[in-house]
């Protein structure tokens, strides 16, 4: 225990820190957690990702690396336990590319909650678009990474978890379960995975928080 | 030649379809090239990069990848001549870091060019307190990579030359020769590359691409 030396520096709340945390679990490396105060970032943080001053970094032998899809890459690289990339090159490439679709497609919804009228039927359209061709990929599958959870599943971790508190506090739909069913059912096999079920935040913390950023940015707006 | 039957799908101008050109340049891989009007998008390049439909596409044996950085990172995995990742897996995901860095600070400095005012400051303070981070990395150094051009260098390749161009029709600057010397020394060594100077668009045309986008963007906001 705790030979390994990894240290995880996040947030409780944070959908790309749980990422970091699923994959060290299925992976079976041992790691410390260390919650970090967003509201009020700690000269470590600041140490550590002085580039963004965000959470997750990890620490493997005191040496800092942040961005999670970054950090999921160097652990793959590390623990070859559980590998979570396909063996060619060229699937390797795809699964990086549906990476950043996560990321882009994760900023347009939070964007999304927080805007309202027009500005928000934009975002949520745009969600949509990608929600669609993501579907067409999920079909068929039990996960993006076949029998098992992968990279592109971890990647796509917040939809199931963090995007319907996103849609109830925007009063917002994105993942339709009519006309996204491929979705909707890798949503349940994803939840329903040991790691990941015991591994989520409290969806009454996440609530309260997504209100408190919609609020501050409409007063933002309006002030 | 042709035998590796590589094609890239690009734009003249594009600053991302360049760093693929460079590394294809450098590794020595023949291929054939395919300008995309960005402005009138073929059904090819819907069909190859339908989440996105943006250029650079690369096609290897008919398999589209999108997304430049990780098209640099299949072309290294799949040619081994002429290496740009350093070997041990912490710097891999350090430049890999740095990476997704350049691509920020592209964006931030783009749409500085395009704003104004208040908003337009905003930007720029943002963009240059990260060449304040980068100045810190290169210092020292002839290249990101080291004694020769790497990942890193090819993911910022747009520094040197489409940023004086959008620091030009912005009014702004953002690299300072005196609080940034080794950026800009690098700037120079990076310029000076046989393969590099070979393969630049002209500066005229970058110019009026970019004065074009400025106008756009100022008409949309009045408009």
């Amino acid at each position: 225990m705790g030979s390994e030396n990894v240290k995880l520096v996040s947030w409780e709340l944070s959908p790309v820190g749980r990422r970091v945390e699923w994959v060290l679990k299925l992976k079976g490396v041992d790691y410390e957690y260390v919650e970090e105060d967003i509201f009020n970032k700690t000269n470590l943080l600041l140490q550590l990702n002085p580039v963004h001053n965000k959470v997750p970094v990890l620490l493997h032998h005191h040496k800092p690396i942040a961005e999670s899809l970054i950090i999921l890459q160097y652990i793959d690289q590390t623990w070859n336990q559980y590998p979570l990339f396909p063996q060619h090159p060229y699937q390797v490439a795809l699964a990086r590319f549906w990476g950043t679709v996560a990321d882009k497609l994760a900023k347009t919804s939070y964007d999304a909650m927080c805007r309202s009228g027009d500005e928000q039927e934009k975002k949520v359209n745009e969600a949509v678009e990608i929600m669609d061709k993501l579907e067409e990929e999920i079909m068929g599958k039990k996960f993006f990474g076949g029998e098992k959870i992968g990279y592109v599943d971890i990647a796509f971790g917040w939809i199931p978890w963090w995007l319907p508190v996103w849609e109830e506090v925007g009063s917002m739909q994105i993942v339709d379960p009519l006309k996204h069913p491929a979705i909707s059912a890798w949503t349940t096999n994803f939840l329903t995975h040991t790691v990941i079920k015991d591994n989520l935040p409290p969806r009454d913390k996440l609530l309260l928080y997504a209100h408190g950023r919609k609020r501050e940015f409409s007063s933002a707006l309006s002030g």
